[in-house]
């Protein structure tokens, strides 16, 4: 059985490396008798890489191989990457991919296309790196319904916030020594500002409630606001600030997706994944909670899903394993406005005890969170469980306060 | 498609009711015109229930309906569990078990049968309960070398522990808490000697590493000797007191296993694993650290466990899903006596200044432990890495204390 790399970066070389370092092993769980690499697609040459013979720059000579069954996608990006896959799979090749962009926009197209050629497409690599997620999603908890799914699916902004919440640095110099460690990219808009967690999550909603999800119809929020303030009456209040990406199905078969900073409590399993790590919650009716924790990113473990989605496709030449979802319509997602939650909001006013007043007769008793050192006419609270839309009517209320800051409450 | 159950306790009547409540999803993903239950089997009857007219006490009727394509084994114990799983296999029927005492004593000789009759045997609800992780150990992480395995996989003693830790009862009031709310049963020792979690270790370690490993050849401690100064010098060293079951491979490919008590440090994510709650930690060489965590036990998370076993049965009636290990030679479980850790050390002396010139002449440099309030003589520390066998002969030259608790110490 021959296996062909689209974009030789750093999974791509790392899966390559995989399918190397542990060959045996993965023939032997692959029920083959062989697997080799036959091509490397990528633009670009690399001299003196053990692989170097088999990089090519065309396309066609992959999808015109009979002799390659499956293809691994690891270029990134919409374009080409959607083409070539399409083609691919149109070509009788399994695809395993984990381009999160381009499942996020092509997902429910791409597996039907895939099931209508009797080939596999899988996508473990796409969320959460190397952490099992969607195989146990499609698999293991195919006896539940899933109620509501939730998770810290970005590394980068979780050391971000990991260093301002245990060593004090400002947003800005925790962005400035991710860069460094070469977690974050020069322009890290979509790490920071909640694009990359919003792929995910549209992925996992899609697989948990049956319906694509539209990465533009979710409301989505960065954590280029969040301060040490906020850490610190996060702190106050007895838990932490996480970039949280979240899906619940609603009542009416809709479902409410949105990213956005939290406030998570310091006894949820959310609260200790630090780092670069990342954790996704799945809340079952039969098995209530589970969590599954990892390295949501790097060369190995994200080459681990995509050569593991490898093995599956080989197991599985005959007798695929179909799943996917349907396409939605306009409105399935509902208007982030209706989301409900506590929230938390800081203020600062010259008038401090004329804001309070306001504060009470907009949202009735609130619990107030004190820190020590704050300056004058600084004050946070804690509302009661509103909607967005509520909130976005009862701010402007607050005259006589400038509202610094507005986190929502998790319940995880 | 039908299916029976064999026991209908706690578990075997929650996958009846799973089957039910969920049956439309479950039959859409088995990819089946229907799936019904035609027996259940028990010795009892049960007036009023639901499945009453379904409950038979003979075996020979399900071994011998070629309609029943399913068997279900909730019946727990190794007699007649292993006979009427082995006699299922053999009829050409496909078993889910949830049964680990079953697994860990004849998964080896089970997985095999299943093989010679095109059947499959799952046992996903084996391990942790609900929490899927016999399914991501043998697909999701097939593309890793697994190098360890550790987890906190009783939640009974974990309830027990939690409450030690955080409310200060002793073992035998949280024991008793814990008997009252079901968690533990009257006669505790499958749980609190650590019996239950060295069964499912044995299965981890043998997915894993490839060979069976049998209960009897794994040191197994429980909890029964922890006290709370022993909890109180954990905190002090800065973490808790875990139930840690564990098995690693070394490097001339035997397998250390090894269930004991165990300090684990507060950023562990097994450290804020409470109550009756399990995790699973896998270390992999491509992945690193992977975590899985959710409900350990109780009927419905179970069932859902059982019940996605199912599905995956119904769905590979054709191209199974064979996996399996070799048995074990003589030997293939290393020695603990070779296992090295540092060791949490609590003793005391009437001369402690005497017991600590030989303390330091025993163990060379170690860390001491205070806490408020120790009673006169009461000593504690924390020795460097030596393995157990050094530590049986260090101990007796301690001549002027006696060693009242020895806690290993786990780099999780």
């Amino acid at each position: 059985m021959y296996v062909a790399i689209m974009g030789y970066g750093v999974v791509g070389s790392g899966v390559a490396s995989l399918l190397k370092k542990n060959h045996e092993h993965i023939v032997k769980k692959s029920l083959q008798d062989a697997m080799e690499l036959k091509y490397i697609l990528d633009r670009r040459t690399f001299p003196g890489d053990p692989y170097e013979h088999l990089v090519i720059s065309d396309f066609a000579k992959i999808v015109e191989d009979d002799e390659v069954k499956i293809v691994v996608e690891t270029m990134g990006g919409l374009h080409p990457a959607y083409e070539y896959v399409l083609a691919s799979l149109k070509a009788g090749k399994s695809v395993v991919t984990s381009n999160k962009e381009l499942v996020a926009a092509k997902g429910c197209e791409l597996l039907k296309v895939a099931e209508e050629n009797d080939v596999n497409f899988l996508f473990e690599a796409s969320v959460g790196g190397g952490i099992p997620i969607i195989r146990p999603i499609s698999q293991c908890l195919a006896a539940n319904d899933i109620d509501e799914i939730a998770g810290i699916l970005n590394g980068t902004t979780n050391f971000i916030l990991t260093k301002m919440i245990s060593d004090g640095m400002t947003f800005d110099e925790a962005l400035l020594l991710a860069q460094r460690n070469g977690y974050a990219e020069r322009d890290p808009s979509a790490d920071v500002d909640g694009f990359d967690a919003c792929r995910k999550i549209c992925i996992l909603a899609a697989l948990c409630f049956g319906k694509h999800v539209y990465p533009d119809s979710v409301y989505t929020e960065g954590i280029r606001k969040i301060t040490l303030a906020d850490v610190e009456y996060a702190r106050v209040w007895g838990g932490v600030i996480k970039l949280i990406a979240r899906a619940k199905l609603l009542e009416d078969n809709r479902v409410a997706v949105m990213v956005s900073p939290a406030f998570v409590q310091n006894h949820s399993q959310l609260a200790s994944v630090d780092d670069v790590f990342n954790a996704i919650l799945v809340r079952g009716d039969a098995i209530g909670d589970v969590v599954f924790y990892g390295k949501g990113a790097g060369a190995m473990p994200t080459a681990s899903a995509v050569v593991a989605d490898v093995i599956d496709c080989a197991r599985h030449m005959t007798g695929k394993k179909f799943f996917g979802w349907q396409d939605s319509e306009d409105g399935y997602v509902a208007s982030y406005l209706d989301t409900k939650s506590s929230f938390y909001i800081r203020m600062t006013a010259e008038n401090a005890a004329g804001a309070l007043v306001q504060i009470n007769k907009a949202f009735g008793e609130v619990s107030m969170l004190t820190r020590a050192d704050a300056p004058d006419g600084e004050f946070a609270f804690v509302t009661d469980v509103i909607s967005e839309k509520e909130l976005a009517e009862k701010l402007p209320a607050i005259s006589l306060a400038n509202a610094e800051s507005v986190i929502r409450i998790t319940d995880y």
